[in-house]
């Protein structure tokens, strides 16, 4: 265990979790395990998607629950800017499904894997109360990046725009149909592969990937680095379908797109040498934007900023 | 996917989702998915236990039902004759459980990766109704034994002893409570990496670990191999905890004994050159006993034979 956890009861689990392995265990804290492997490394992660917990039943198709349990684990995959090369999916599957539900949540695994390159190679099908789909990425990387590597003076970057995902949550919770462009983020998101390759390739510092929301996943950034981040929350990409929403709720739509999870974009501490020139390499590579939010100094913990005030966000945890 | 599978409604699943994944998906019939590597290859496989499915809480403490989880994702390297190198696993917590109980859970599967020599990497922790607790490993071998090996002539032989982890789920499905020896063959059962690794090396022509139990298994083997299997179950090494419970059911023992699920002992077709001082040399090396059960000939499927005369006998599978 060397890559120290950010707050919150999760990570309070992990750190016990960790203290009790001791030395049988490896370094826990990052997007996905890696294992040494002649030149580079293999990169391997595992993410349980639980029916009641991460998704309804009644939001998604069968197919949606497989690609996004698939395009989660994918997801960690990207944030040490690896190229996937197998997936396996564990189901487990309700008394009440039909012969052909596995099938079905198995043809959208499938498809988020061909998506990054991957294949199938494996997997376990068991009964249970209700449907847990648990997905295993494994990928390669001569270079693979970590959440601990980022440094005062980097700046920090987020591909894409964020809040579309709570967008389709925000909805679905009080009853409501969400925007087709919403729903899609939700249902559908897009692991970052080709973007955290890049990244990678040039020269990213640090890099995860913005599962539980960019105002907790700062926060482990922040730890596993052992530095303090400021983040202009008035720079925060907001998603298209996140400004009505956050306006619905009386919340400042940077602030609801901080605060929402599974987008599944990318945070990534580049050098500052950066510049508009590799910004305009990266979009062309990637047609995904790539906005700076923020940057990084001597110290610890995250401080948010509007418009020249400090604000106090709390991200997502399950077991909250 | 070029693996036949056995008959049964959990196969006839598996059936559906490779013809679904078409050729996105890999050879999904064996005990792990093998992936070339240099000059050997990385061997995965995934597993799930259900809380409800493959345990009750009130059977298992924490620690046990995270070394069985362990232990049961293990033994599918053991039976590819792989090394293990790393162990991941995904906890699936109900709500009811308290702060500690996901460390304790861990501790049986940090515990279980020890014992074979492998570090737990990485996982993943959420909500759930009850405990799903999906454990995958990671291993290494320069030559992965798959079941589609076995050819007539040859000798089939089981490892260690069978129907144990069945007396003690019989006692329990009937109030009792089970000898300290049958609920340790279901508690702790031992993945058989060495035996793995040691048969691999002496000419195993296939293998595989005898979770559904060796009447549901051999099927698999035989159908994986295009070949047919004679088992004699007289010889059917049983279990010192399976005699009184199979006779209290009026079941004969080497009956109740190839019909009982989750012993994790391996099943393996050997070349017939096999012989006695390689018996003595395998337990020597393994402190295992090895049995000769039965014999591969042309053709197809399984007969079971008890004193002269076919035995029609049913595996366990749970979507039945």
């Amino acid at each position: 265990m060397t890559t120290p956890l950010g707050p919150g009861p999760e990570f309070d689990r992990i750190r016990r979790i960790a203290g009790e392995l001791g030395n049988s265990s490896a370094d826990l804290g990052d997007d996905a395990a890696v294992i040494p492997d002649g030149d580079g490394s293999l990169v391997v992660s595992t993410d349980a998607s639980v029916e009641g917990v991460h998704f309804r039943r009644e939001w998604l198709t069968l197919e949606e629950i497989g690609w996004r349990a698939a395009a989660a684990a994918l997801s960690d995959l990207a944030a040490m800017g690896a190229r996937p090369v197998g997936v396996l999916a564990a189901l487990a599957v309700p008394q009440s499904a039909s012969a052909d539900d596995p099938s079905l949540v198995m043809r959208g695994v499938g498809a988020a894997a061909a998506a990054t390159g991957a294949r199938v190679i494996g997997g376990d099908l068991t009964a249970a109360a209700s449907w847990v789909v648990t997905v295993t990425v494994i990928g390669r990387t001569a270079n693979p990046i970590r959440r601990t590597g980022a440094r005062p003076g980097d700046v920090l970057w987020v591909t894409g725009a964020l809040g579309g995902s709570r967008a389709a949550l925000t909805a679905w919770k009080r009853g409501a149909t969400p925007a087709d462009d919403a729903r899609a983020a939700f249902a559908h998101p897009l692991p970052r592969i080709d973007a955290g390759r890049w990244l990678a390739e040039h020269g990213a510092h640090a890099m995860l990937d913005l599962s539980d929301g960019l105002a907790a996943d700062a926060h482990h950034l922040a730890a596993a680095s052992a530095v303090r981040l400021d983040i202009d929350l008035s720079r925060v990409p907001v998603a298209g379908p996140a400004v009505v929403p956050s306006l619905a709720a009386s919340v400042e739509p940077p602030i609801f797109a901080a605060q929402g999870g599974e987008d599944y974009e990318l945070l990534v501490a580049l050098p500052d040498r950066f510049a508009e020139r590799d910004i305009r390499a990266f979009e062309a590579a990637t047609g995904l934007a790539l906005t700076s939010v923020g940057s990084v100094h001597r110290g610890s913990g995250v401080r948010f900023l509007l418009r020249g005030e400090r604000v106090s966000l709390e991200g997502f945890d399950h077991f909250r």
